[in-house]
Formats: C-alpha cells, structure tokens, sequence
C-alpha cells in the first residue's frame, strides 16, 4: 500500500506547491482513490485566484480506481478495490430533510454554499487532508458518493460526468418539457456546452448559444456539438435573433451559465416568451440593475436559481459519456501533469492557454 | 325585453357619469347579463384614477342572471334565461395555444396585458359599449367564460370568485404542496385575503400575513378569517417573526400581492427557506433596487410572476364560497347603489371609506 | 365555388359507395376543406369492419387547404383560403371543464368515448354530411381544432400527424421524464413506430419494441427509425431480452399499444422496473385474465390509460414531420384514390397489402 | 445501564413468548431506544398469524427515548440521551438509487418487499435481535431513521405517525392536487381513517369513507373525524352515493386501502370519474377477476401501486399530531401491556378485543 501521496497544494492567491502527504490509516467505513484524472472547474479557479483561507488541495470533478477500501465501505458502496469510479464533489450527512429527500447537494449541514467539508474546497488541516483532486490518491469519506464508470470510457471524457450532470440537472430535470422546443444557453464554457448537450438529448427543437467575442471557438465548437444558432453579443443582437429563428415566438427555456456580469439575466427576461421559463446557474456577484419584477408578472415566467446536480442527473451523464454519441473529445482541449496544476488553473481562468474547453489534470502522467 | 341600461361610465379620471346605454340586438351567439353584484377590483382603481384612454363602463367581478340569451349561446354554456352565474373578466379567442392548453387567461390575442377586449377594461365604443359590470346589464360575448352560482350564495359573497379564484390559483396550483408548510402572504388586501383562505384550504400549517400600519383592520380580518400570525412591517421585523414562528426553518412558500413598492420582493427573498417557492402577484412600477439573483441560487428558489386565474380555480373558489365554511360576509364591508360608482372606487382606491376589503355595488339596489 | 363532393360513404360491414355529396351554404363560423391526403386509421377500420350503425365517410387524419372559409371563421382560426392545414378529429364543445382545462380530447359532451360528432364518425345523416376525410371536401365545423402545415412537407408525412402527436402525448407528455432510459414500445403499428420516434426525440438511450411474426416487417423499419432492440415475442422472450439489453435494470417506461389480446397488459408489468410508468393505449376488448393489483403495489408502479393528444402535441409532431429529421417516408408504404377506399381499408385492417405502416387515401389523385 | 431487556417474541403461529434478550455493546455508529409505545401494524398480524419463519419480535411503528448512543451516531442523527423520537421501520443501505433519490423505502437492497432487515421483520437470529417493538428496548441500526418528537404528544398518538404518514403520502403526495376535490376512501381501518385525515388537510371538499357492516363502528369514527359520508357497501350501493353526493361528477381519488377481497379495486374504477387518480394501498393475495384495462383508457384513468412513506410525510404526519387539530385520541381504542401482545396482536387482527383502530403496547406500563 502507498504510504505517501504526492499532491499539488494551493497555498495562497495563484500558487501551488507540490508536496508529499501521509496517507492514512482507513476506518472501516472509508477508502482510498488513486486519481485517473480530474477535471478542473470554475470553482477550482475561484478558490485559485485568492478566495483561499487556509491550504487546501484543490480539484473536484474526479475519476479513479478504488485503491484501499474498508469493509463496511465496501459493502456500502458495493464496490472493490481495483473499481474505477467518478466521485461527486458533496460529502452530504445523509440524514437532513434535504439527504432524506434526495437531494443531498443541498445537504442543511455540508451545503457547499453554507460550509462544511467537500472535495476539493476542505483545508489540508482537517485530517487526513487528502479532500482535493490534484494529488495522486483522495480520500473517500464513509458519507462520499460514487458513480460506477465503464473501463472503455476516456478518462478525461469520464471527468465530465459532474459539468454534465449540472446540463442534465437543469435542462431536463430542471427546464420541464424540452421536446421540441427552443432552448437559448448564455456562456459555451463547459457548463453551457453540457447544457447544449442536455438540450439536445432531451429533444430540443432549436438551440441557440450565445457568447462573447473571446468565445469564438467555444460558439464554433457549441455548432460542431449540434446548436442550431450561435450569437456573439458583441457584434449581434441576442433578442432579434432569437426572434428570427422562432418567428417572434421566442425562447421556451433560457439557461443562464454565464458569470461575466449582470446582463444575462435582463437579456434571459427579455427572449424568454410569454409562460417561458428561465434558469439562472451563473453566479453574479453583484446586483441586477433594473430589475423588473414586473416582467415576470406580466409574461408569467417561471425562475429558477439552480446549482450542482442530484444522484440520478450523474447516472444519466455516465451514461450519455459511455454511449459514444457525442464528440466529448473536442471538449477535452487541455491536459496536464501534477506539477503542471497551476498552468491547468491558469487555463481555466483564461490567463493560460487560450480556448480552454475542459482542462483535466491526470496526476499519473 | 330591456331596451336601455343604465350604467356608471368612466369619463376620465375619477370621475363617471350615469347614462342609459342601449341594449343591442343580440346574435344567436349571444347573451345578456342582469347585474346583481360587482365586486371593485384594485384594476378598476387604476383605471379610473387616470390611466383611462377613452370612456368605458369599468366592474368586472360580475355576478347576475341570464336575461336574454341566444340559441347557440345557450347550447353552447348550457344555460338558459334566469340562470345565476359568474362571469370571468376573460373573452379568451379560443383558439390560440395558449387558450388550447387551458391558459386562456394568457391567450396569445386577449391577453389583458397585450390590449385586446376584456370585461371592465373596452371603450364604450366597441359596440354594443356594455363591456363593464357598474351597469344594470352586460353584454354576454360569444366567448364569455360562464361559472354556475347556487342560489343561496349571498351576491355579495358570490363576487368574491374571481378574487378567491386567484389565491387557489396562486396558492394551490403554483404554490405546489401546501400540506403542513408555512405560508408567508405579504398584502392583507382582498386579494391577499384571499390567498389566506386558499393557503388554509389546502393544509397550510402556519400562515403569516405582512402588512402596513394602514392595514390594521385588515390583519386583524386575517386572524379571523384563520391566518395565525400577523405582522405590521412598519413596527416588527417580518424576518425575526417569520424565525420565531418556523423555528428558524423559515417559510415554505411566500406569496407577494403587495403593490405598494419593491420592498416585498426583497422580503420575499429574505423569509423563504431554502429550496422554497415565491409567487409575485403584485406590480410595483419600478425596479427592485438591488436584486441579487445569486440569491436565487445560492437558496435555490423558484420565482413565479402570476396573473389572474384558470377555469377550475374559479370552480372551485364558488365551491369554497358555496360552502359557508370561512366568514366570508366579514370580507363583505362595503356595498353601493350604482349612483354611488365613483364612492365604491374611491373606497377601493382608499380615498373613501376607510378599511374596505371587498366593496360591491349592487346595481339595482 | 364547387357545388358537389364525390365522397367514399361506408355503408355497411366493409363496403364503401362513391357518391356525390351536396356542398353546404357555409354559415361565416364555418369554413370547407379541400383534402389533400387522409391516413388510414386503426379506427377506421374497426368501423368498417362492422360497427356502423349509419352510413357515414370515414377518415379523420386529414390535411388539405382551406376552400371555403366564412368570415368569423377566419378571423377566429387565422387562416385564409388557400391555407394548409392539418385538422384534429375532435369537435369539441369548448365550454366543459375539460375544454376549459386544455383537455378537449376528453370534451364532456363530444367525447368520442361517449358519444357526439367527431370527424370520421358521423353519419351523413346529421347535416351536412361531409364529416369525412375519404372525400373531395370535408366541413369545418365551426369548433374544429386545425394546425397550420408548411408547404414544403409531403402530403402523406403530414397525414402522419395525429399518430405522431399521440406517440408525443403518451411517451413525452404523460411518461414523464424520458432522458437516458429505457423505453419498451409493445406493437410496432403506425402508433406504436410514433411512439419510437417520440422516445428517440425525448432522449431515450434504449428503445425495445415488439410485436409478432406477422409483424417482422414493421420490426425491421422501427430499428431502422433507430429503435435499438426489437421482439418477435412468438419466437423470443420479451423479458429475457429486456434483463438481457439492461443488465437486469428492466424499463422505465413501457408504452402497450398492442390492441391483439390481454397479454401484452400482464407483459408490460413484467418488464417494467420497479417505480416504473406503464401507459395502456392499446384497447382489448376483453378483460384480462390473472390481473394481480398486488404487482402494481410491490413493485410502486404507475399505470395510465391515455388515449389521443393534445393540441400542444400536435404542433409538436407537425414540428418535427417538418425538420425532416426521421425517414418518414419509409412510414408511408401505401397510398390510394379515392376510388381505392376499400382497398385502402382493408390493407390497414391487414386483409389487403402486406406490410401496411402508414396508408394514405389521396382523393385528388 | 440496562444489561437485559425484557421482550415479546414471537415463536410462530399467533404465540409470543416474553424473555430476557442481552443489550448488545454499541458501536459508535449505533444507539438503543427505550421504548414507549408501539403500534401494531396489520403487517404485525400477517405475521403472527402465520407468516413466520424464525422467531422475531414484532412491532415497527416505535416511539421512546435515546437511552443510550454512540458518539458517531449522536452526531449523524443529531440526537442525545434523553431524546424523544419516532423510529422509522425502514434501516435504508443509503446508497443505492432510489436512496439517493429520496424514496429510500423503495432501497434496492432492503426494500421489505424483497427481504433485506429492517424492524418488526428481522429474525432474534440476526444480532443482536432487538429488532422490534414490542419489548422494552429496541436496537437502533447505524441506518436507522429517526424523527423527533415534542414532548407534549400522548405517546399512542405519537405511534400513529407512521399510519398516517402513509395517509399523507398517498392522499397528499401521490394524489395531487386535493383542494375542492371529492375523495373515496374504501376501508375504514387505521390506513384509511389515516387518509381521511390527509384528504381533510389537503382541502377535499367531500370525502366519502366505504366499509362492511363489521366496520360500523369505524365508520361512525371516520364522521366523527370528519369525513362527509359513509358507506356501508352491505346495505348501500357505493357508486349510487357517489353519484348522489357529487350530482354524478363522481370521485376525483379514490384510495384503495381495504384488503378483504379484490372487489374494491372493482369498485374503485366505477365510482372515480373520468380523468381521476385510483391509488391502490390494499394487498389482496389474489387476481383481480373481470378486470378490463380498458376502461383506464376510455375513463383515461391513472393507477398507482403504494405502499410506505417518505421523510418528509412522516415530518408532516407528526406535525398535524403535534398540533392537535383532530380528535386522535378517539382514534387510540386499545393499549396493552407488554404481557398483553398476543391480545394486542388478536385485536388487531379482529379476533380480540371489537372495533379496534389503533391499538397501542405499551412496554413499561
């Protein structure tokens, strides 16, 4: 068994360093992943670029082989050493009101927005400090929740089970009824092109993407994926195109992906038709000005604040990856090694490579 | 047969005239409504205080018999002469999506909000003018939504449907399950009244009623009528209340039918709990300053804008009222003769008659 | 104006006459079709096959253009001489609680369950006769349901659209959330291959369809539609095959709409996993027999008997006739004249051609 | 600390035998309750009467305090020494699918349809035996679930929060909308008088409780709890009091909770009208005769097979007890000692004691 994991630690704004870790000795109830690959998220970079408090190991859209488990996880779990896995990123309690109804990601006492510990987001101070994905091997919590994952599947391919999931949580179990209808996506980054994705496995009629100038290849590859329209809204009008295409119609559902800045959610108000229905999933940070409540009144729309995924929404997205029907490989841009961790977080955050898609680190390689 | 109505025409702001209207010839298609009770809506309000174009008969929470009716009218709404029935303010076109899918309150080409023909809200000249119930008759539309009222029903109470339809509607039907949660109606108007009762109808556990210091007479209605806690926002902090009342659990659901300014909207947000639901019901006029929609997602909230009411929420509201099981008469403050038009919408507007909830007139009283 | 409809009248057990019909004075809610093609239904042949009791003219999946059309009509409609459109069966009331709810179909007073005029099943004897789509000219009765269809669309793929949009209505409207699962269709006839397409379009990722040796034909073109799995259930084991094509999982929803015998009930509930969704549109005509309600119970099952769709349906299945996405002229295996009507019957009822899908009469041709 | 407790086990065919059975040591995980009250369940009759195959100690539906607690499952539960709770009888692997989504009575791999421990149904033979209520101490399983319960609640009437759980989820959740509807409850036992409670919370206009002459005094108590009619399918016909109390509009849910004898399912598809909701929570051990899917398709009826509850109705459940709304006590007609099963479980099983509804053990008194 390895004693020591080698892991890329993030120890303050935009730096990592690497170093070695104990790994420890495992309760019954708990396991060891040796980490495959994992992909890097929005978050990762949030955290990256100086919402740190204290070192913590960052990643948490992982997928690996079970390397040491415990008997009572095993049985838990139903899995065995040498499974290959996808792990959420919740460590829910298992036993809130929210857990019990299942939706654990909104778990009352480790809510990721409330605090608690999770994957990817816990200091190396809380023991066994092995919580983030950039490492060789992560520590499975007796409260972690895994997806079986199929041996022919890519890995940097399977490490999309989590953004998909997010797609097939707010497009389909989210949005209703999809099936020929018009679906407008703001933001082609990695959550937009999962919500492209969902729209289409769900039957949408119509999808349109819509970006900024700096998304030229994203929109491009959002139209190789399978959108019907993209829109750049620095040189296009988002309304009048939508008008276009649905003949004055107008959008049956809106996913809001994109952080930029307000205006999404005005412009999501605006080509939304009447008893339409928007998602809102990109966190602002900063108020909407001129918001009309009005609007929702008088159009009887229905919003939505989502975020993360259920149970259910990861199964369908392993299923969709395994199912080889989409081209997940053109979303897999960028790949890099343990000690290329802050090279892949640049990436992410658009001040490294350029037209990052998905950026996976595989720590083995 | 009749050959002249009388009827209290809105001339421009704040102001009706008492004319005789003649009574038009009626197509097979149609019918002719003998007024017993209009209830005064807060739209009737808006109207008269200025936002008028042109002259027009204002009322539209009608209730009367059947005075003339046409062959196919009456095979059609399967009524005859002398039946007692409600009427909807809706002439829905019948054919259009949204009419076709049961929302014909949102029909695609008389959709108050969009302009098209409507009761209390067409010119005098549209023929045949009698489109407002502040008149001895109406004109029954070809296609009138008719509701059958029991005889023993007072008339006064009768033209609460409309009203009590919206709360079922807004409560019941987009509010979701209702059983054992607690319900935060912000507004103790007629309208927030109510959702009261529908809240109560439908299993709520506990129900909060927000108001101001004007409304005193109103939440203490509240109370009668079954609410269990009530609020002045003007002397009491509606969120320490709605913590105390919930055990910090916070509401389930929040209906917002205040109109008074954007502050609601902001409460709404504060007092719902986590993956709870807002309805907004009423206009402001303006923005709401300093909307945050990382809110929406960060609670993982629902937020529907809602208008008016389906046919079954209208069924069912007569069915409540037919039942004499609420004090319903307490709602009942005010009646005028149709002389006394212009005092009715100055009650409603709170310009007259201090504490009104549900002022009527009664045309030939 | 044409003054004379030759008109194809069933008579009697499996007998049509040709003969001209007189063409009405329209009153101006009314309008006249000039038929383009009609699809031969199930119904229809069970008509003819000996449940007349009137002579009547048969055929209700009419599309054509607008000849005649009064001015009420069409300013109600918004469609104009020369239009093209798809016409629904039902002539609903309009007024019902159903009607009112959006559910027409179930109109509670022209259900076709229950009785009352509806295309292709009302004698000539009620006025004016041409209630049929085996004709030159069909009536537009004023409360008829019509959709508008493009003109670029085969005639004999628009003929497929009430089929189509039941296999909408029973898989995406009333199967709930289709996305990645597993869909059992049991009877490969027209409504049973709509029921693939609409599977496909919801995102089904395993679609199994059955039927019987008579029916290797109908199995070859659901796979090449794109069903993934179909069972000769006379030479293979349904149940076997579907632990076999789900590792044991069985299906999220089963669709019967097989109409041969009971089997196919007591089948459905064996391959149905658990919290599973069956929907029964397939008519017996026989009870069946070893029903255990117990298995609805252990297993927490959901049973819908569905019968016909929904205007939204509808629109949804021209939408997609329209995209051109399925080959759906390999549907279209036959095609008649008007002359041709028997034959036409009898090929649906299997006593004609082989290998009948989609049978078409084109009165014009 | 307790070293014995002292229980009721039963050996086989209706004998129970009371013995010393040894408290386990616990593991962190696990916790032991000292028991105030049990229900017993119909389940419990099945059982005794025969259904046995190891001895076991009968008795699921627990009430009592924390009386000892291992500090991990303090944690997990949020509960200490002292704390007064329900006990679900469900022991959930957590893990599995239907877990993971909230519907853990249905748990893949301890569903009690398909085996797998859980209380009142686990062999003395598994350790450490204290698998039942009906003693004085019951084993609390790492997976147990458990609910608080204020102190101000009659310990029977607390044990009546799994029966009307059950009455929440099928009347409330599974039902749907229930404000101003009719509701046909048939079998006036502990199940039904429990769905008479859900159907008066959820707003049923009108509910109608059906049962045989034997239940007479059942069904004078489902008045006094509130239902509106009553009948005795004996000496009345059901569907013509149906017809009667709706004016023929017929029930929009009928539950199905009576387990006689297969007639009910019968009956519940005459008397729900069209469109309705028929939920079937009575086992029958035998085939339905002369049922015809069929008229679930003209009728277009929805059928669901249920049995258990969720978290959140058993939550709820405790509420409405907890407010003390309904006449509960009246529904508490037996308690018996814990040298007083065999009578408990014959009264139940209407061998003992007459007209009994909940009937209750009571271990230390």
């Amino acid at each position: 068994m390895a004693e020591k994991a080698l892991a890329a630690i993030a120890m303050g704004a935009k730096q990592t360093d690497l170093r070695e870790v104990d790994i420890p000795h495992l309760a019954p109830e708990a396991g060891l992943l040796k980490i495959e690959a994992v992909g890097v998220c929005g978050t990762d970079w949030s955290w990256y670029k100086g919402d740190l408090q204290e070192p913590q190991i960052l990643g948490h859209h992982t997928v690996g082989h079970i390397a040491e488990i415990g008997k009572a996880a095993s049985e838990r779990w139903r899995v065995k050493e040498g499974d290959r896995v996808a792990l959420e990123e919740y460590i829910p309690c298992g036993n809130c009101e929210r857990c019990r109804a299942g939706e654990f990601r909104l778990c009352d006492f480790t809510d990721p927005w409330l605090g608690g510990i999770r994957y990817g987001a816990t200091p190396i101070t809380v023991p066994p400090s092995l919580w983030g994905g950039f490492s060789q091997y992560q520590y499975l919590h007796p409260n972690s929740v895994l997806h079986r994952v199929p041996d022919h599947v890519p890995a940097a391919e399977a490490a999309l089970a989590l953004p998909l999931s997010n797609g097939i949580e707010w497009v389909c179990l989210e949005g209703g009824q999809v099936v020929g209808s018009t679906v407008v996506i703001q933001g082609p980054g990695q959550q937009g092109l999962a919500c492209v994705l969902a729209a289409m496995e769900a039957g949408a009629e119509c999808v349109i993407v819509s970006g900024l100038s700096a998304d030229v290849g994203r929109l491009e590859l959002a139209e190789r994926l399978g959108a019907n329209h993209t829109v750049n809204i620095q040189s296009e009008d988002l309304k009048e195109r939508v008008v276009e295409s649905t003949g004055g119609k107008m959008a049956d559902l809106v996913i809001d992906t994109a952080s930029g800045g307000p205006c999404t959610v005005t412009s999501a108000i605006e080509v939304v038709r009447k008893r339409g229905t928007i998602i809102l999933g990109g966190f602002k940070g900063q108020p909407i000005p001129e918001f009309f409540s009005d609007t929702l009144i008088s159009k009887y729309l229905t919003v939505k604040g989502v975020r993360g995924h259920s149970y259910e929404s990861v199964e369908r997205a392993l299923q969709i990856i395994a199912s080889g029907k989409y081209l997940l490989d053109e979303m897999c841009t960028h790949q890099y090694a343990l000690s290329e961790v802050d090279e892949a977080l640049r990436t992410m955050g658009g001040e490294g490579a350029p037209e990052a898609i998905h950026t996976v680190v595989a720590p083995w390689q």
